[in-house]
């Protein structure tokens, strides 16, 4: 076997680094999810697997020690504003689980047009239709959440379904005028929260919503796979109902849903994540300033402004008239970040770029403005 | 928000300990997924949500930093005997993947009565119906693989299942005639390997099985959730069918299925669990030597004799009877034992227990049988 794969495949395995350590990271997926310390310790703590399991009596959220049963049955409820709360693997897996209880195939669901792809892949693997509703378009990409209304009427939608806030520019729509759509016409409103439970506050009975998906491993300073979803009461016969052969395994969670360190380390950081939130005026000011600075260079910012979000998404034409020019291509701005300390924008891409200030300081973020405007005057 | 949790409840979650690190551990979920020292430093490394997704160009398994493209396209199709491999949450989620795929609600799929809860939590979201071969019952339960052919032939099933070896037992049934069975009758065919990938050897192809699922967290000395999915082929566009809105996205992966940490621990205990398979007659003969000496206390050893798995189930009737007699009722079993640095059979359980000697050795096994006779001496 070992000589069948070859040594130097097994080498590489053994040793597994991260290029981007320690560097000012501006990754919109990576800046909600850095472990706290309390996190990291947790993480090797209950690295083997099934080692959360040690006191399971046949049901994962009734575990006391780790304490899974207060996280689940009290402080993921009190933190979604929701009556009942469940653990997945991501928000996606979430977002299917409701969907493959609440439709069957050939119905409807009716999206915003910002909606992350895995809406899309999730509707497809229940057999649903995906009905979008447009943003404005070019240059903020608004939703406007009343143009829901005639394609309920047209399409009666089994299920709506709004991002809050997308994540490609960070906009905020109006989720608590959906929730009142959402009830006048009795219509099951899912609230996409991936960039938003964990950063910002965010209560689902406020927005009038039934359910609310939010990631671990993109907002709730967790190792992933890992997101929760919160719910309304009455939903919980229909997306946690039970095996009719095993009664305390929920079919939709095939049994336990999210085990492991991925839990640990969403319980670990928690407190601290309910903490932060309290702080998003300071995290939108800095967003808002860091895009004023970077828009005196000439970047364009795109999405709503004022920009009520960390994720900001810049058009930065000068970026790719260099790369035109430049031997690396569209990788001399990643390198040039790279090596001022500074991970990012997507390697390769210089027409656009998202960034997030939500993990950076402001003094880094001023590095990272002086960065750009060397990085422009040095191939100017 | 943090003074309505209440500081205590957070408080708990800061400094989450492990109550059985270092003990002798007999558990049979947890003694094939002991984190390797590689895989304790990948996990630490690569802790951050998203942190293995630095260099996505929009296709988790075309990852080349870290070398996850190779690990899931070069080595785990050799390291199973397939053809193609998937990474998945777990043996559950594969099973799962496959049923939903090749499967429509009220089909049926036949299975070992020794099978996992998830294979019919899977076969009920999935709205199939299960069919169950029974085994030949007390003491052995062994499962007679030519007893799927007349139920085949009632029933016309989409899938067959077998649990190779199964979880409460350790059985191996016959999995490669089952694997000629099925070719005669053209029904593809699932080993669930959960107990067998990554600690013995076990090869789908030389099974003729067209796909088999393993377990991270199991026994591929993984952090949970993970596990692998092989299979022929000819599945692949059905089961790991795309999106047709995203060309680059599988529809029953959502996009990605695992990532993060437990990703990258089965990446780096890999070259380790490659190795270890080839130690398997030792693992074999450790066990049939543990179960004979507890035989000789007294205790029934349920399941195949003589067994050719680590996994053992017990029938401890003088444990039970001292358990009716003593304060602590059935916990005094767990209490000794752990008195004792020893940690396995389920806290409470004393009629029955399973035990697994894979991560003992032989040192650690004659303490624990020495332990058993003391147990059973001093309530004598």
């Amino acid at each position: 076997m070992a000589k069948q794969i070859g040594d130097k495949s097994l080498q590489k395995l053994t040793n597994l680094h991260r290029p981007h350590k320690e560097l000012i990271n501006l990754m919109p997926l990576q800046t909600g999810s850095m472990l706290t310390e309390d996190a990291k310790k947790a993480l090797v703590e209950f690295g083997d697997g099934y080692s959360i399991c040690d006191f399971c009596q046949g049901s994962l959220w009734n575990i006391t020690n780790p304490p899974i049963r207060e996280f689940v049955q009290d402080l993921l409820p009190k933190f979604l504003g929701c009556e009942v709360a469940a653990l997945t693997y991501g928000a996606r897996d979430g977002i299917f689980m409701v969907m493959h209880s609440l439709a069957e195939p050939g119905d409807s669901v009716i999206v915003d047009g910002n909606r992350h792809y895995t809406t899309v892949v999730s509707a497809e693997r229940a057999g649903l239709d995906v009905i979008d509703v447009a943003s404005s378009g070019y240059p903020e990409f608004r939703i406007e959440v009343n143009d829901f209304i005639p394609l309920i009427k047209k399409h009666n939608p089994k299920l709506i379904l709004l991002t809050y806030p997308d994540g490609n520019y960070g906009n905020l729509p109006d989720a608590k005028r959906l929730g009142e759509i959402a009830q006048e016409y009795d219509i099951p409103y899912i609230v996409n929260g991936a960039y938003a439970v964990g950063r910002m506050p965010v209560n689902m009975e406020d927005l009038g919503a039934d359910f609310i998906v939010g990631s671990g491993h993109k907002s709730m300073a967790s190792a992933g796979p890992s997101g929760v979803l919160g719910m309304r009461r009455r939903w919980e016969s229909k997306v946690l109902r039970k095996s009719q052969t095993y009664d305390n395994k929920e079919i939709e969670l095939l049994g336990c849903s999210l085990r492991g360190v991925p839990l640990v380390t969403l319980m670990a950081s928690f407190p601290s994540v309910a903490e932060r939130i309290q702080h998003w005026d300071e995290q939108v000011s800095k967003a808002q300033w860091f895009s004023g600075e970077l828009e005196k260079l000439g970047f364009r910012q795109l999405g709503e402004i004022p920009h009520r979000h960390d994720l900001l998404h810049f058009e930065t034409p000068m970026l790719y008239d260099i790369s035109k020019h430049v031997r690396e291509r569209g990788y001399f701005l990643y390198k040039e970040l790279k090596e001022r300390g500074i991970w990012g924008p997507q390697p390769g891409l210089t027409k656009t770029f998202k960034a997030s200030t939500f993990a950076a300081n402001e003094e880094q973020l001023k590095f990272v403005i002086d960065s750009f405007k060397a990085i422009l005057s040095k191939y100017s």
